[in-house]
């Protein structure tokens, strides 16, 4: 048994809150250091305490919806947080590969129930417990809804405890009348009263009444409309109990545990609880590269695509008045937080809903808004049939603003290396990528004027710093340029620095190169890559080299006589793991040095 | 106007049931010769003719969930049904390019809602009304879930009434809690019972009385649960009521018309309602290819994939004591309605909820079951990042197989012609591609034993009737062979057998071919690609043109020296349309003459 475990499980009860300080502490002291997801873990502590001092994990299992929640989890369960989300240490999410005590993978908020479900299914009869531990953002998933539906349905469902872990926000403040609802407490009194009344009065109608009484096993104080809004899906609904207090989260859980599923239990948490700054702004700190662990003070955020975003959007706003941003809870990772003070009903937040939001969109579109959509590129994953079904085939215009492009510290839940495949092959769509900051608000402009579906995609950070070139559609631009024979660097994104570096590097060696910056994915600058085609060509993209830059480029050429292609980016056969990006890119010879020392090699043997 | 709507706007009331006795004969002569949707589309020829007599269209907007329901409303407005579903005729679902009394597209279930509230937020203080139709079955997808819970936060809802168009089923029977709670009536008598003794009750609760006595402006007969489910959303709940009877519809619409939204009408209708055969089997009269317009009779079901993939279902469900079939909604589409008889504990349904099917199946999966998800390949759009999220970075076990791959006769909101670009890009995923059903239980055993995430994907209809060949890991199979230097035709799934004709038509005119069926999409045949190099080599495939099987083959290619390729597919640059399929594919050259045509004129140039 994993040393922490151990201690939580032989510790007197009274003496559990000075683990949960230890346990605190080790996580503000390794997000600090290696940035993370602090407030919401900070908010989760007690609760996975009690969750592990009550039930028997592993053969109980836990299921945590939004990994994010779940940093006393891991650390509670053996793992070491010296080196959190390095690549030589843990990933920041659950995942079974790395614990018998994660029984699935959680990055994407809104899985755990449904794979709850699924595990209760596999075993109707089987007695160890199956624990839900969902978020109030993420109780208006699509996927959470769909599973809320199925649950009380489902076999094996009496295996089932839900835990919603409410701390009235999900990434910023919380959307939604799910979320509204929960905030609406009533006092236990006048709850008992009622509850009273309504039995006697419903004598005449047996099922009411059972659906009725069911409520009076419900904890000491009841939030009435969630109980109605479980209860009505058939399941019991208890709480809502403080679920930072370990006095009322031990007793509860211990009753319940004897109980049949499907069960939900509502605590109440604070983000950030017992870490002052992350208390006083959750949402500042949510996710973090790195602070001081005491004050809390962070250097100032990067001046990256993000903060360009939001800058362009706002003065867009004045130029365009039927622009309007739409975001599945990401107003402030994309950059949006001025703009949405500025045009507030301008800027709606759609909750953790990307199919909602992107199809919400397409309804502004239809009656004459100018919608732009800020997603994180691995969230896009969710609303792919979105932009397909509702967006293209009803011919709106669409910006779909795609941050956080090519892969991530945060690991393989969260890289953004999939999705040009799928889009390329969409017809009637516009791919551009950025290179620099300072192409922002030019490319938003050109995909307003588009009146089509474009995504615009960038990466984190800040770009190539290199002179600005107007958009012209459907054309690269060639950033160096070579003489006749020269090999041909393309690159896309991040990655046109990359190239820039590369064609340094070679230049050292006596090798000049063209370095063209493909801008357009979609459509590919084709009669560039033609002319060229007499050339050694190189791909070098920040995503699966299956579907993106190096694809579009095969196919063009591949009708004609041409020089040898080779390509530079993530594989398709190999999940890509988490870590500081330049050092899993230089793990994949996907570093300037690496690919310049192959394209040398390439060059000669040709 | 409309000539059909004139008239519906100027018959007195008590001759409104001739005119949907017309309207109900044009659909049922219109089906039974063309196929296409017909117990879904009877149902609701009341409900659309008293909508379109209510409500002012096309100002007032009508927004279709399942488009599949919407026929009346296409014929009143005007679409001539003569030659519904072909080529040279209308599209089966609504479609703004048509008509501008269909605000937006609804092929998938669920978007109805999504796009309402998009028009409601456009323009929050207009007096149209915004009027989404969603069914019972579409009710419990993720995406119209997230909707609700939006909807009474949403700018401009005031303008959005609901219709719950309850039929009782989604495409099979219903699953899920929320329709077996819509099924709970409860007579009016003793509801008003029970209000009145709650609004007494409830005086010291403001708010719960106030969220009660809102109850009070409910219809005449009232379901409970239903009422709660929805008012705890704060969307005000009306019904229900016979959306089968003018005479309920019509003055409810019009004391609905004056009250401000977020308010839901339930409405039960029949199925097949005034079409006795429809009505007695509205599953099989669902989608079906034609019928004998009296009787109903239909030519024997095509034993093709989907009968294949069923028996090969039943069969390996005695060999593999672990093997679940899961499904959204498609048991009888797919086939597996005899699995489910003989094993019901091991074929789940969920419901129109890709993403919580797929995830739900990944469940079960690392609890050691070996789930076979069966899907269309157009609904699988809502599943991908499902697919990459919860089963292949959690390395689990599980075959997808992806009934209708390819073009439809549907249109462009059902073509699976997409989803391989995706797919092609995942890591540790493999991608069987069936050209005979012959093959269909070899695959799926193939695809058990490898114990992880295989997409099986095959065509509707009967296959290429070649000889079965056992399958080999990522390797393709010679189906024809030409001499040393013929041009190599590579096809996969129902385009093998094209090839086959394709080849026979070169024989004819003295050029020899050989035919590969590539079989595996990923990983691809490379070996015998680069093999081939030398030869001109051709691709043939039912999937867009961009990251399918030419995708493969050019990046295989591109970074050695080889003959010229080129590719017959779907073009990535135009939406394809609806009509019969050998239709659509003879005007976009992708049939078996235009293909011969293009490669001879190619192999002569070169």
């Amino acid at each position: 048994m994993p040393e922490l475990l151990d201690e939580l499980r032989s510790t007197a009860i009274e003496k559990l809150p000075d683990f949960t300080e230890k346990i605190r502490n080790i996580i503000i002291d390794s997000v600090s250091r290696n940035g993370g997801h602090l407030a919401s873990s900070c908010g989760c502590v007690e609760l996975i305490t009690a969750l592990h001092r009550v039930f028997n994990t592993p053969d109980d299992k836990i299921f945590f919806d939004v990994g994010h929640q779940a940093y006393a989890h891991k650390l509670i369960t053996g793992r070491n947080f010296e080196r959190l989300r390095r690549a030589d240490g843990i990933c920041g999410f659950p995942h079974p590969a790395e614990s018998p005590f994660d029984p699935a993978v959680s990055g994407h908020a809104g899985t755990a129930l449904s794979t709850a479900l699924g595990h209760c299914a596999a075993d109707p009869e089987a007695k160890e417990r199956i624990i839900a531990v969902i978020g109030d953002g993420a109780m208006g998933c699509g996927i959470t809804l769909e599973a809320l539906n199925h649950a009380a349905t489902s076999p094996g469902c009496r295996r089932l405890l839900i835990i919603l872990n409410d701390n009235r926000m999900s990434i910023s403040g919380n959307v939604g009348t799910l979320s509204k609802m929960l905030n609406r407490v009533i006092a236990a009194r006048s709850y008992n009263r009622f509850r009273r009344g309504v039995k006697k009065l419903l004598s005449p109608l047996p099922r009411v009444k059972n659906f009725f009484s069911r409520l009076n096993e419900a904890g000491k104080s009841v939030l009435l409309p969630p109980a109605l809004f479980f209860e009505t899906l058939n399941i019991r609904y208890f709480g809502a109990i403080n679920g930072n207090d370990l006095e009322q989260l031990l007793p509860t859980l211990e009753r319940l545990k004897e109980l049949d599923g499907p069960i939900l239990l509502h605590v109440i948490t604070q983000k950030g609880y017992g870490c002052r700054y992350a208390a006083e702004d959750p949402t500042r700190y949510h996710g973090i590269a790195g602070c001081d662990p005491d004050t809390g003070e962070m250097s100032a955020s990067p001046q990256g695509f993000s903060a360009a975003f939001g800058r362009a959007m706002i003065k867009l706003a004045g130029k365009y008045p039927d622009l309007t941003a739409i975001t599945p809870a990401m107003t402030e990772g994309t950059g949006l937080t001025e703009f949405a003070k500025l045009y507030p009903e301008r800027c709606i937040d759609a909750g953790i809903a990307e199919e909602h939001a992107l199809t919400f969109a397409a309804g502004l579109a239809a009656a004459g808004k100018l919608p732009v959509c800020a997603f994180y590129d691995t969230f896009l994953q969710r609303a792919l049939d979105n932009i397909y079904h509702d967006t293209i085939l009803a011919g709106l215009p669409m910006v779909i603003a795609v941050d956080r492009s090519g892969a991530v510290t945060d690991g393989p839940t969260h890289h953004g290396i999939y999705n040009c495949s799928f889009l390329r092959s969409l017809p009637d769509l516009t791919i551009i990528t950025l290179s620099d900051t300072g192409e922002m608000f030019a490319a938003l402009e050109f995909a307003l004027q588009k009146h089509a579906p474009v995504i615009v995609r960038y990466p984190k950070g800040s770009g190539s710093q290199l002179d600005f070139q107007p958009f012209e559609y459907g054309k690269a631009v060639i950033r160096r340029k070579g003489d006749d024979s020269s090999p041909v660097l393309w690159a896309c994104g991040g990655e046109v620095k990359t190239a820039m570096l590369v064609a340094d590097i070679l230049q050292n060696n006596a090798l000049d190169c063209t370095v063209v910056d493909a801008r357009f994915l979609k459509p590919f600058d084709r009669d560039l890559a033609i002319k060229f085609s007499g050339n050694r060509q190189f791909t070098i993209e920040d995503h699966c080299l299956t579907g993106g830059l190096y694809s579009a480029l095969t196919e063009t050429l591949a009708g004609i006589a041409h020089a040898p292609v080779a390509g530079f980016g993530w594989p398709d056969d190999r999940i890509i793991p988490h870590g500081e990006t330049a050092v899993i890119k230089e793990n994949a010879g996907l570093d300037a040095r690496s690919i310049a020392g192959k394209i040398a090699e390439l060059v000669k043997k040709n």
